[in-house]
């Protein structure tokens, strides 16, 4: 079994060369941000996923979550795992100072969540969706929930989950059937959730579930649904806990992979009805739900990088040491190509998450104009963070196995845990086919392409970085080639729009394409920066860079040539 | 749950029109084998896989195999099914009447062997050990092999395995440990041997394991290892079984997938040494096993089709029926795009797995020269089959997990279990690189490209076929450009080894560039022959092959592009 060591360099590179650090320090909220204490809250963080949650990882798969009574029962020492995270302040790091939390950057979260993610997927997810329930709820929650919710919340004394899905109403959410009918203040919930992540669990006193339902005069479809925030146990009028709401577990599902986490089917108001407030405005709960789905999709292609991560550690590490014909099988010119798939895919994937977090915390600054292009920018990467980097992480963790030969098939080995907790990825938080359409249509034609030639001028300018070395030369040669190839094929797909053509075929082929060149702009830059910042990173670590953007444009870049050929023989057929 | 249906009009199309059943007919020893014959096999099949083998593939999942006390205890009603599978006479279909056979071609087992495969992967591979033993057994055995353990084989009565494997020696046999001491006529053999399917269970009364090990004399590396018939319970000089032989299960692994079939540790000799018997020359243990070489991998790309056919089967059909957004989610464009990329996908697959089997009875036609002939496309043919069926069907049961959303990840569904079971065929019967470099190696280099550039050749001439359709037209259109960038690559790479330059890197992207063209290949042939035999196979069958054409044209063929582009780059670098 594995253990796990957080990249703690490439992380730090990232925030400070890559990913805009040394700007958003600058936004008045954050001036307090020192190196000092970006590179402790790393370290701390490190040893605590290493030598706390990275253990338990496999104990999560084994035992799985058990359902004894009414009690949802976590696997061995996770509850105790998550009281020390709480107790360490880990919950609060990103969240508002007004909120009850330490008001750092989404970008010093980053590193922090991706160690939790890599070292323990399963677990990773209960303080993840809770993190999203908190910017929810402080966006567009009531007086009630701002006093009595979310500061536990934050503290990460309760946790939050999001009740979406219902058995007929998956990637469409606009046939819930859940009802919700006022009573006083409040209103009363009915209906049954499904797929419901840490829906139920023993590692926190509380929980509020978000909950997506129907008034009594909704209009059909998606303008017809509200949320509501409905805690699992009754809040008393000075904050102390009540009774049990109206909320059954009625199973937890037993799933290809993340054993650890309970995905809950949940039963609202078997008794009456489960006491729920109103979040934002009735009938809005969508666009209320739309605060989190950009932070929670980059989330979700960071769950890809963390459990990549994981699984190029550990199929490199054996690599090194798993002697076939005399010598360590990493020699073997087919062994070394699959590490490297692994290692390069890691690297671009990290600089495209962190530079969205990045994007994320310029989006809140306070100059209009600045925020507006910053959150343009994000919301055209969104889907392909999700997107890419989910489907990369199949690939990677099926790589891990192939290095493994036989004994990646056997269980005890680990590397099967790691493939089988990544195949929920480029299914949950929209589909990465719903990922995709959202590409085309919302953030390339609605917008007639303006911010998709943007970003691939800024892949070109970005190229023009000086840099003495031939190596990093003919990579930046190939990438100018892919970005011409990839704005002539946006180009062709517009006009194939414009004439009423469908793009929905294709529409995967076509996200991939400029997510591989985004990649391979970002490996370019940090090869660029590491030869620049030499001295402080080092002289392998520049190498290491180098030596990721040459294999990333010979093997992951030239797949744009297919996926473009297919765009065209789609669009043209 | 889904359940099985044996594509069976697809089969009989590919005997008759596409593997040269017709021409194999004509072969003296197969004059008695009629259409209604191969109908009949056919149907038989089909119900004892579906009927018996299908429903109990969940349950073999479930059980797994337990091993109690010195017994290996297969899931429940898998010793009942093998029972009936000897009764029907399924194991001796294919094999030679002078073993004691039923003496019909390779290419009529072929689809009864798909339908066990598709229906029950994990207790396929019992029958499809116990095969390959008896072809190897019949080349190289002696008398005392020929009289007591092959009649018993043949009839499956008893079952047969493949012990190579050393946990030292996986992918390099060269370092295999095991002993055998010569003692009268026979052997003592002592040593461990891992990764045994089918090692020891309890579905037969005797096994006879082939086993690799050393005599005592034996030279260093690959020519010095033997090759053993050793039997579970020693056979008495009547036949009779004796006592039992001196082999233990030491343990049977926990796998990702294939529950259902024992995986065992196997020890020899703690008690002074299993008694076993040598086949063929002393050091020439694995020449031998290499006359089952190419028939054991071509049955691994199968296991591929079964698996895949399953899961397209199951994907295929929750597309049509689950609704959402108020209609069949095949409507929408990327489902349809992943259930057309599966169906193309199996399609392609069977028609180049039926081929090989068509060519495998023909290398063993009298007539030398056909012979030959076969032989050496055959040879080609092999590590493309085995490597790139295994590859398609990670995507396709992949994508039928994709297809079936969230549901796809709960292990309930059946998705997953495909999925699992899929995982280790790129591993086993030689990686998927090993398979590449003897593409590259021996069937490319060695032979100076002469057998690939004919088949290339024989593909282009393929398309000259007549046929008056526009879209068959227009992929054989793209066809043709492929072959002619693969036909440059393959240059490129003939003048790239001659100037003595590695290919290693890139071996894996070289072969499924060829994969590709000769699945093409197939596919146009299979559309031509519909349109041709529209009165034979119905419209819509025609229309069936003519969409699975241009479909793959467009979505599969164009990843030649990326690898061809890949290869250049690696091997200018």
């Amino acid at each position: 079994m594995s253990q796990y060591t957080a990249p703690t360099q490439d992380m730090l590179f990232l925030l400070n060369e890559i990913a805009g650090l040394p700007t958003i320090k600058q936004l008045p909220e954050y001036q307090e941000v020192s190196e000092d204490l970006v590179s402790a809250i790393l370290e701390a963080s490190a040893s605590f996923c290493q030598d706390v949650l990275s253990p338990l990882n496999p104990v999560g798969d084994q035992q799985g979550v058990k359902v004894e009574g009414d009690k949802t029962i976590t696997p061995e020492g996770f509850a105790d795992a998550y009281q020390q995270y709480v107790d360490n302040g880990w919950p609060s790091l990103p969240l508002s100072v007004e909120a009850g939390g330490q008001g750092l950057p989404e970008l010093v979260n980053t590193p922090a969540m991706e160690m939790v993610m890599s070292a323990n997927l399963a677990f990773s997810l209960c303080p993840m969706l809770t993190q999203g329930a908190v910017k929810t709820l402080s966006a567009h929650g009531d007086e009630f929930t701002k006093k009595y919710l979310i500061p536990k919340m934050v503290s990460g004394e309760w946790t939050g989950s999001m009740d979406l899905t219902e058995p007929q109403a998956g990637s469409d959410l606009s046939t819930v059937k859940t009802k919700a009918v006022p009573e006083g203040d409040a209103y009363r919930i009915k209906g049954q959730k499904i797929f419901i992540s840490w829906g139920d669990h023993d590692m926190a006193e509380n929980m509020v579930h978000l909950v997506l339902a129907r008034l009594p005069d909704a209009p059909a479809g998606t303008r017809g649904i509200s949320l509501f925030a409905v805690p699992k146990y009754l809040v008393n009028e000075d904050g102390s806990l009540g009774e049990l709401n109206d909320i059954k577990t009625v199973s937890v599902e037993e799933k290809l992979g993340q054993h650890g986490s309970p995905t809950c089917v949940l039963a609202y108001g078997d008794n009456g009805g489960a006491l729920g407030y109103l979040v934002g405005a009735p009938h809005r709960g969508l666009a209320c739900m739309f605060t989190m789905m950009n932070h929670a999709r980059i989330n979700v292609g960071m769950q890809g990088l963390g459990l990549a991560e994981r699984a190029y550690q550990q199929g490199s590490a054996y690599a090194e040491e798993r002697v076939q014909g005399g010598q360590a099988i990493i020699n073997y010119p087919d062994v070394k190509r699959m590490v490297m798939l692994m290692g390069s895919g890691c690297s671009a994937m990290r600089a495209m998450i962190y530079q969205a977090m990045g994007l994320a915390d310029m989006a809140e600054a306070d100059d209009a104009d600045t925020a507006a292009q910053a959150d343009k920018r994000l919301q055209l990467l969104t889907p392909i963070v999700k997107s890419w980097c989910t489907d990369i992480t199949q690939e990677i963790t099926s790589l891990n196995i192939q290095v493994h030969g036989g004994m990646g098939f056997v269980e005890e080995t680990g590397a099967a845990q790691h493939y089988r907790d990544a195949r929920i990825l480029p299914i949950y938080e929209g589909t990465n086919a719903i990922q995709a359409n959202d590409f085309a249509q919302r953030k390339f034609f609605a917008d007639e392409g303006k911010e998709l030639f943007s970003l691939l001028s800024d892949i070109e300018a970005g190229l023009q970085a000086e840099c003495d070395n031939a190596d990093i030369q003919k990579a930046a040669n190939r990438i100018k080639q892919a970005v011409t190839t990839a704005r002539q094929c946006a180009e062709d797909m517009l006009q194939h729009n414009a004439k009423g053509g469908d793009f929905r075929e294709s529409a995967c082929y076509f996200l991939n394409i400029f997510a591989y060149n985004v990649a391979a702009g970002l490996l370019f830059q940090k090869a660029v920066a590491a030869y620049q910042q030499q001295k402080k990173y080092g002289a392998e670590f520049y190498e290491e860079q180098k030596e990721n953007l040459s294999f990333f444009t010979q093997h992951y870049l030239t797949r744009t040539d297919s996926l473009v050929a297919a765009v065209k023989a789609i669009i043209e057929a």
